[in-house]
């Protein structure tokens, strides 16, 4: 046998040979394009890694399971997804999407960072330890989803279905991507998110507005509807918003305080002169992380094209975006927001959510596997992790934190300027081979220390 | 000689040859189609008239202009125009809309109403008087101009320039329609006009929603803002917005008292359940009458297709018309605007005015040739007219009462159902020769009693 070291710098060209097998392989979930050859040759993978591989249904594109069992040994989850997004517009990519190539030090072709490179990592660690020293130091299962890039539709039932199947100690994937700073990063979780649509009609028919006399105008009402749900100091006004807010411990906040930040950089790059103040602070991170939004994402009414016309409109309405923390949950919220504008005179307005609801997740920072994680990712990355509590985005992170209800820590490897969902996508070729040894680190750590 | 109510049955078949002749010849502003080409063929049936008419340039399309000078007696000015709309959509006119034809007592034809057979009306009963009496008991101008379909640009300063020259104790014309009701109308003024657009930008390009937080929206400033210029009771709350607004005479308050109308049939037209309220009263043509306007005619900002997108936009804009009674100044009303958002805390908020200002107008009832017009009407319709003090829309009437500085009242012919600026554009045929009719009337009561 031979180090780990060493056969990871061994397989260095026969690893991308067969990274690119799986990069050829188109896997377009929106479509319905190669998903199941993909999810098939994902499986072969894995069972040549020495996986226990199957394919599971859903109700559209399956999930590759595959475990290998450790009696009395903690287990890990490994959570990714095989599918990607549409590779157009083609005319933008300077090489063929499902094509893999090398330029720069960057692996380019559609799927690569987003996931197929980033999954792919945790297969060969468990072949590097799996040749090197014989067996995997602990349980492992593989929870690979076909449906990612249209929104996980299948997943929170796949996993409430098998929640025994899936159990374990700790969810880890790699997906997004490290700090911009280029030091590693570490996701403990998501938002939630509620997303809905007020909708007020005060007549049948657009009227002239010379009736605007007596005539009611759905403008006015979403208007004044609009300006009780948030105060001009940015607080949000629905009656119980802030309620299940979790405070953020010290160690928590601690991790926020040193993310790398520059507020007049930060600043000219949004081109505004200051940030907007939250309940406790202007910091631009400690907002993002802690505090929840109530954001108008759309609002149309009446005749928008140019020059004017005298309209009365018919209905208005608005799109909003509320992205929450813990403890908030949507279906709270949204009862809130209705009980609101009920109480407010406003019972004219409907609300209609717009896609699923999305509940918020964070893994305890004091949670023993996010000071192993922090301590692999340092020793192969040889810099400290910049640890987000939450991120600011929103995503179904909460299917492993809470429908699963175990913690979930997100490793990435890609670069900044992955171009993920968009041409030319890439990943950084060393980041898909620290991926690897992080993979092989955490899997040792964990097994000695969790 | 003959009389002059036998002159007119006689000159029927012969009168409509010469509107059609006229309505043949389209005048299309807009598009500088057939417009110079009216202006002369519309002079050449003036001077046949026994009217001296000349062609007055403009910046843009000629005026027609016309005289017959009666030393020391009043002068009566008329006021039409030759220009019509473009007839698209042309597939849904039953015939060629350059191509007049009368169907069920109704002469179809683009430009037929609006304003062709109206005006000539009073050059039919300028021949009519002048051939069945030898004169024209007072001095009556004429000026059609050609650009109201496009907003009557050259109209404000052409009156301006040519005060002397247009100086009169009355001016009179018929455009609009007869009541609903069959019975005839008088117009004594319109509203005034203040068209602007609100807009607030608060970063470079959108931003990805999460930022919210941090980054400001413009649509929550736009919101703030415009929930400060009207309160839910329908109260327009710009300080100092109501300061001019002329109280009604009881006279006034009388005529529109008398405007037929019944509230559950308008509910019901409407599609709505009450109207809401004015200042004083929820009366649907008190307010409509003598209540100024702060109408939101469209709003727009971020992401308003189907589904959703989690975007924080940057730039929001609303449009708005106000509408104004005397003696409400829209400049004023401008200052009065911005002064108001200054103070408020929103001077990031533009104010762009999207069309010229129109000034409200509105001839006194009390005015004597008011009741001589109500008589001339009612001797030819048989029937009271409806008057209104002034009407909810808005136009340049304010040039003749204003700029021109005169008495101005408004007596239509068409009917409701004239579809003027639709396709199948009509001009009721009765409605023609009691226009004639209603212009012998008209200058023969002025000449003895104004």
């Amino acid at each position: 046998m031979t180090s780990i070291e060493n056969y990871v710098e061994a397989n260095r060209s026969r690893w991308l040979d067969e990274l690119f097998h799986l990069l050829r392989q188109p896997s377009i979930s929106t479509r319905d394009e190669g998903v199941r050859e993909c999810a098939s040759l994902l499986s072969r993978f894995m069972t040549a890694a020495g996986i226990r591989s199957r394919i599971l249904e859903t109700d559209r594109h399956p999930v590759v399971y595959g475990e290998i069992l450790r009696e009395g040994k903690p287990t890990l989850l490994v959570y990714g997804h095989y599918d990607c997004q549409p590779p157009e517009p083609l005319e933008e990519w300077l090489s063929p999407p499902f094509e893999p190539v090398i330029r720069n030090g960057k692996i380019y072709g559609r799927g690569t960072s987003d996931n197929k490179a980033q999954l792919f990592t945790y297969i060969k660690a468990v072949e590097a330890l799996r040749t090197c020293s014989g067996e995997i130091p602990l349980s492992i299962k593989f929870l690979f989803e076909g449906e990612e890039e249209i929104g996980s539709p299948s997943l929170d039932p796949f996993v409430a279905k098998h929640k025994e199947l899936l159990n374990a100690d700790l969810v880890v994937y790699s997906d997004s991507h490290i700090h911009e700073s280029g030091r590693p990063l570490l996701i403990l979780g998501l938002k939630g998110l509620l997303y809905v649509e007020l909708t007020v009609r005060t007549s049948p028919t657009d009227q002239h507005s010379m009736r605007a006399t007596s005539i009611p105008n759905p403008v006015w009402r979403l208007v004044w509807a609009l300006s009780t749900l948030k105060g001009r100091d940015n607080r949000i006004l629905i009656p119980g918003f802030y309620d299940d807010v979790l405070e953020p411990t010290p160690l928590e906040r601690e991790a926020v305080a040193r993310i790398p930040y520059d507020e007049g950089t930060l600043l000219r790059h949004f081109g505004i002169r200051e940030f907007l103040p939250g309940r406790k602070t202007r910091d631009f991170y400690y907002n993002l992380v802690f505090e929840p939004t109530c954001n108008i994402a759309g609002i149309l009414s009446g005749y928008v094209g140019p020059g004017s016309k005298t309209v009365l409109p018919a209905a208005a309405s608005a799109k909003m975006d509320i992205r929450l923390v813990p403890k908030q949950d949507p279906d709270d919220i949204h009862r809130k927001l209705r009980a609101h504008l009920d109480a407010q005179g406003f019972s004219d307005i409907s609300i209609t959510i717009s896609q699923g609801t999305i509940r918020p997740s964070r893994t305890p920072i004091d949670h023993p596997a996010v000071a192993i994680i922090e301590e692999s990712v340092r020793a192969v990355y040889g810099a400290d992790p910049v640890v987000f509590p939450n991120i600011g985005g929103s995503g179904p992170n909460y299917i492993f934190t809470e429908t699963l209800g175990k913690p979930c820590i997100v490793i990435p490897h890609a670069t900044y300027d992955q171009n993920n969902h968009a041409p030319n996508e890439s990943m950084d070729m060393e980041g898909f081979f620290k991926g690897i040894r992080t993979g092989i680190a955490v899997i040792q750590n964990l097994a000695r220390r969790l």
